[in-house]
Formats: C-alpha cells, sequence, structure tokens
C-alpha cells in the first residue's frame, strides 16, 4: 500500500470512529474477553486441583498452588471487576472502583468452597444420570454440562455482587465452548445435570430447583421480547420444580410459567401454561407419514 | 518405536498419500485457517477499537494504532487471498495472483467505513430487542450474534470481490465460535439480530431484508439437496422481507419461498410456502398430554 | 490480600479438597485436554499433509515431515495413554501401563492408512452431497462435519484398543469445535456426511451403515436414561441401514430402532419405531395459523 493510500485509508477509519462511535467511545480501559477466558482456566484449576494442570498435584505442594493460584486470580480478577465498574460508572480508571473491587473479590473468594460443593453434587448427578459415563474423572475432563454449569456458578456469584459486564462474559465463554447458554442473573439447585446441552438457553430470570436434568436443545425463554428494553427485569422466563426432567428440544417459555416438582416434559414439547407435581407432559403421538419412495438410483 | 518399525510406517502413510490424495495433492502453499483467524481478530480491533486491545485506545495514539492494525492486515489478507488464487488457478504461488490480490486489499479496505456504519445498526438492534442488555458495551464484548454478524459482513465483502476459500474458513471459524452458520453469499440487510443463535443455519442464495431478528435454531434451508452438485448457483435458500421476526427452532425452507414484510414465524413452525406481508403463522395450539407419573421414587 | 485472609483462604479451600474430593482425590498424573487438542492437530497435519501447516508439504521433504510427526505423536499419546491407564488401575504412574502404552500406540498407527482412506470418503460424500461445495480443498479447511468425523475415526480407533478418558476427551473436543457430538464407541460406515452440523447428537451404541448423511440438530438417542449406571452397556441408540438420510431437526430413539436401507427421515420427524426399507418418513403436513398482525408500528 503506498504511503498516500494508507494516509487517506486511515482518516477514513477515524473519520467512521468519530460519526458512528461504538457504545459512547471514551478512552477508559475497558474489561477484556481473553482476560476473562484466562481467569476461568485459572479458576477452574482451583476448583478441581490436578485436572487441568501440568504437572500431579500432591499434598505435598498442595499449600503453595492454591496460594499461587489465589494471588493470580485475585490480581487479574480484580482489575478486570475495576474495570468494568469504571466504564459503568466514572468513564475513567479510579482509585474508588478499584478499592470496591478489592471487596468484591473477598466477597467472591469466600464463597469458593461451598461453590465448589455444590459443583460437586453437579458431578454427582451427571455420573448418576449418564449410563455412558465411565467415572467422574471423565466427567470432569470431558462433559460440557459441567463446563457450562461451573462457568454458571461462579458469574452467578460476581452477578449477585452486582459485577457488570465480566458474568455476562464468562457465560458466553461457557456458551462459545459448549453450546450452552447460562444467563448468570438465573437460580440453580444442587445435582444439576445437563446432558449433551448444544442449544441449550437458560434465560436471565428462570429459577431451576434442585435434581433437575435438561437435554440438548432445551429452552427456557421469554414468550415475546417485543416489548425490548422495556421489559428490563421483569421476570420473563420459567420456574423449574425440584426433580424436574426435560428431554431435548423442549421449549418452555413464560415467566408465570411453573412445572411443579418431580413432571417430566417430553422431546420437542412446546410448553407455555404451568404444569402441576409428578405429570408427564408429552407432545400427542407423533404422527408419522409414511410412504414408499420412488426407487431412484440404479444397483 | 525402532527405527525400522518407523521407516515401514512413514512409508504406508507416503503411500497413502500417494493412493488417496485429498484433493489433487499439488504442492501449492496453501491458505491457513488459524492465519485467517488471527487476521479475523485484527479486523475485529479495527472496528471496536478499545473493545479487545490489551491498553485503552486514546485520541492521541489512535493513528498509529489503525495504521499499524491496517498494514498488518494487508500483509496477511494479501497473502492468504493469493494463496487462495494460486491453488484455485495455477497451482504455484504466482506474481499475477499476489498482484491481483493487493487490488482486492484495496477494494475490500475501502469498504470497511460503510461495513462499520453497517454493524453499528446490528448492535443498536441488538440492544433495542433484548430487555437483558446492560449496555451496548455488553453486547459488544459478549454476544456471540454480533461476532457472527461481523464476520459475515467481512467474509461477505471478500465473497462479493470473488476471493475463494478465504470467505468460508471465515464463516466456519464463526460457526465453531457462536454456533451460528452465515454462509458468505447470503444477502443481509441492516440492523440484523441474531439472538442466543446456537443452531442458526442461513443458506448461500437466502435473502434478507433490514431489521429482522432470528432466534437460535433457526434454519433457513434448501427443500433438498439430493440434486448435490447439478443445483449449485441456484436458489434454493428463502427470502425474508424488512422486519420480518423468526423464533426459535422454526425452518423455513426452498428458493421460492417469500416471507413478507413485518410478518412473524412462531417457534418450531415448519414453513415450505410463501407467506404474505404483516401475518402471524404458528403451529396450531400445540397438543400435550398430560398423564400423572407412576411415583417411583421414595419420600 | 493481607497474608493472614490468604492464610486462612488457603485453609478453607483445602479443607474443601478434603472434604468434597473429586473423584477419588488420588495424586495421579492426570491425562490433560490440552494436550489431547495438541494431539488432534497433529495428527490432522498427519492425515491432511500441507493443508494445516505453516509451509507448503513438497514431494521432497514430505518424509521427513511424518517422520517428524508420527515421533510427535507417539511421544505425547502414550504419555497420555499411559497417565489414562494408571488412573484406570493402580493409580500411581507404572511402567507396566507405560509398555502397554508403547503397544497401543503402535496398533494405532497400523491403522491409520486405511483410516485415512475412509476419511477421504467422507471428504467426498460431503462435497457429492452440497451444492454450496466448490471443491474438495474447501471441505478440507472449512466443514465442522469433516473435522468431527475424522476426529470420531481417530477416536473410535483408540475406543476399541480399550483407552479410557483420551477418547471421550477427543469427541469433546471436536462437540466443542462444531456443535457434533458423536461417541466414540458408535460404529459409522464409510461415505458419512454430516451437512452443518451443530446440535447433532450421536450416542454410544449407535450403528450407522454407509452412504448416511445426517443434518443439523439430529439425535440418534436413547428412550429414556432414568435407569441410568444400571443400562450401561446395553444398546440404547439406534440403528441405520446404508444410504439413510436423516433431516434437520429429526430424533430417533431407541436401541431396537432400525431405519431401513435408503430410507430418508424428514425434517423435525420423531421416531421411536423401525422403519422399513426405502421408506420417507414426514411428519403430517405441518398445520400452520395464519393471521393478519395487528399493525403496531408507525410508517
Amino acid at each position: 500500500m503506498k504511503d498516500n493510500e494508507l494516509n487517506s485509508l486511515v482518516k477514513s477509519i477515524i473519520t467512521s470512529y468519530n460519526e458512528n462511535p461504538a457504545g459512547d467511545g471514551s478512552p477508559v480501559g475497558l474489561p477484556n474477553r481473553a482476560e476473562v477466558e484466562r481467569l476461568i482456566a485459572l479458576m477452574r484449576r482451583l476448583l478441581f486441583p490436578g485436572y487441568f494442570d501440568d504437572a500431579p498435584a500432591s499434598s505435598t505442594d498442595l499449600g503453595w498452588r492454591v496460594r499461587d493460584l489465589l494471588l493470580e486470580v485475585e490480581h487479574r480478577l480484580r482489575r478486570q471487576v475495576a474495570l468494568s465498574m469504571c466504564l459503568d460508572t466514572c468513564g475513567k480508571m479510579c482509585d474508588e472502583s478499584y478499592e470496591r473491587a478489592g471487596d468484591i473479590c473477598r466477597e467472591f473468594f469466600a464463597k469458593l468452597p461451598a461453590l465448589r460443593a455444590t459443583l460437586l453434587t453437579d458431578v454427582q448427578a451427571t455420573y448418576d444420570g449418564d449410563p455412558a459415563a465411565k467415572s467422574v474423572h471423565e466427567i470432569i475432563f470431558a462433559y460440557p454440562g459441567i463446563f457450562a454449569v461451573m462457568i454458571y456458578r461462579l458469574a452467578h456469584e460476581l452477578h449477585k455482587l452486582s459485577v457488570p459486564y465480566i458474568p455476562r462474559m464468562m457465560s458466553e465463554h461457557a456458551h462459545s465452548v459448549t453450546g450452552i447458554e447460562i444467563h448468570p442473573g438465573a437460580e440453580i439447585g444442587d445435582y444439576f445435570f445437563i446432558d449433551h446441552g448444544t442449544g441449550v438457553v437458560i434465560g436471565e430470570t428462570a429459577v431451576i430447583g434442585a435434581h433437575v436434568k435438561l437435554y440438548q436443545g432445551v429452552t427456557l425463554g421469554a414468550v415475546s421480547t417485543r416489548g425490548g428494553q422495556r421489559l428490563r427485569g421483569k421476570k420473563r422466563h420459567p420456574t423449574l420444580g425440584d426433580e424436574v426432567t426435560v428431554y431435548s428440544g423442549a421449549t418452555i417459555l413464560g415467566g408465570d410459567t411453573v412445572i411443579g416438582r418431580g413432571s417430566v416434559i417430553g422431546g420437542n414439547a412446546f410448553v407455555m401454561q404451568s404444569v402441576p407435581q409428578n405429570t408427564s407432559v408429552s407432545i400427542k403421538t407423533p404422527e408419522l407419514d409414511f410412504k414408499l419412495r420412488d426407487i431412484e438410483r440404479k444397483a
């Protein structure tokens, strides 16, 4: 590219920035998606010691490992949280946000042992529910449902601490890796099992009990979002009681829709009404047309 | 592995290359998927300054940033375009292709400011349409729909410039990251919003108006591809007018199928016929079977 | 974080490890997901020489390339296989497993030429079946179906050699990248084509003939997994004969369900019974409600 070409190109792109700024275009430091992904990898090593490390964890070096991981997570997380808060408030990098971010990290860390216990109930539910699972190790190494639910549980804690941006960046990383989208605002009980998972969508105001099982392609969604931003904050997504199972491709919509404890929603069902306890809901025996094909191929 | 084992293994694999070459097996340099992904990351930094950078963008260094990014994109893109053209034509690395690739980069760069303006209409449509979106920043950082649509808009420009391979490698990167597959040949208007997105498929000859909204699992597909390569180039995918909404899991098939302006296609609908303007199409009130479950569990 | 805070945090997390160990918590070296992904990238370069290399493959250096790749794959694969076997048996890094892993690598390598020939039938089926495919090169570079099927064919060989963990870690990498989940235990014939692919699930005991074509969102699944671990090893997933096509969103369930040779299962069909040869199965002409929308928007 010749110098004058380059110069005029640079000028036209900067003009485009000025004419069409994205967001408010302010020159604050911004939280960083790649950094958020790094944080997820670090936290995973903290929650499942040895499973994602380069060298085996031993009881003698466990203290050092945990300390190192915590210090690195704190350093990076605090910075991302502070940048997110600055972006939402003052528009520059301020000390108040950095202070507050330190408190948030402290509160977040205090939740980790309980979060870890809950996550292990999810691992157990996965093992109990899937005959193809050979061991708990396999689930931790390979199952996308556990990865997505781990990220959801971490993001949900940050969401409850009112951290902007980071929880959604985390949940969209899970979505990208697993095809499972769980909004950090959703409430989900213990022993949660998502099998296969691709295409699952769990909306911001969904409430899910304990021992719930979802299969691939399940949507817990809103009836209509035609109202757009006017609907913000309203309960738009369904409530599932304890021990509910939802088979693949089923869609359950609406903030007033409640699926009662122990009920089972069949594959591909489309549910916009509440369902009582211990009820099986299925689409009417699917009517199919069978016809002989014209044989169009040779041999 | 012992030397003689290794030697015979190497021989058997090279024999397999000779007996079963992939493609025409010619020793030309080939375009590179990892390099294409690097290009997408660079272009994203150009389109959304600051959002994906390591250090905040400031008005004083913006000129340098843009210049650096443009020079790097030009260097890498020109090489990939040239390799793609060589692969499709002469089968060796030729100067003619490299020359032509330079022109193509120039034409592509000239489109960037307009493309950026269009992309910001997509961001706006996403904000307006999703009550869970807290700000425009969140959409740029986290929303998979915007990432997929950004890549589509870039790939579509290269497709129009008849660049082989690279546009499809780009769209499949988007597909991998987001679960959204948009063929670079599709035509899509302004203010395009894909919500959630996993499982969306938009075929090569689809035509989509402005202010269109698609949800997860929507297919804009062909009725049958039994004809295989004989169908190449035919319009096989549907046309959607302005302000059409298609809810999750709906399938719209066929090159002659036209969805009229302002119409709404309901969740899971299966549409193979045209739909007039301002029409709501939905599957007949889904009939469901409810039955009490045998209580098989204690407590 | 102050020292005493950090110390008590470290202590509480180590307490959580002791109270809630994941798996059996033994300090063996563990197989590593990142390493498995590296292995897949190396094997892909072996199977498709030149397509994923930084420099073009030429006939003069092919021998060296293949030798280098084989040596690296053997070194890394043997280690992962050995660690997996140790984890499942003795719980420490033992020489017996490392020996056995060497044999397994040897048997695996001997299968590569035949595996490569089969994989090229899959590439051919993809080209023949997709009018949007411009060339075989494009399929190798960009098509997610080929990436997923390549990984399935590699993982299936390791599965047959009774390697634990690694096959599932491989198939879940494919799932993450492509949205296509194929359990390594499934049996799949030549000329296999998955188009688009997001949301496809193929269960552990599925059996698929030659010249079969699947579209996005197809599930070959189990009727119910309520039995959990008691069902392990049973045939729970369907059998598809040669030349079967299954269109997008269709679900076929059950270990006794057999789809006869040459049959076609229509989009969104839900099939829990066997289907004879050469039969078209489709959902009854989908009944749709059309109604005029209230015009709620201006202009």
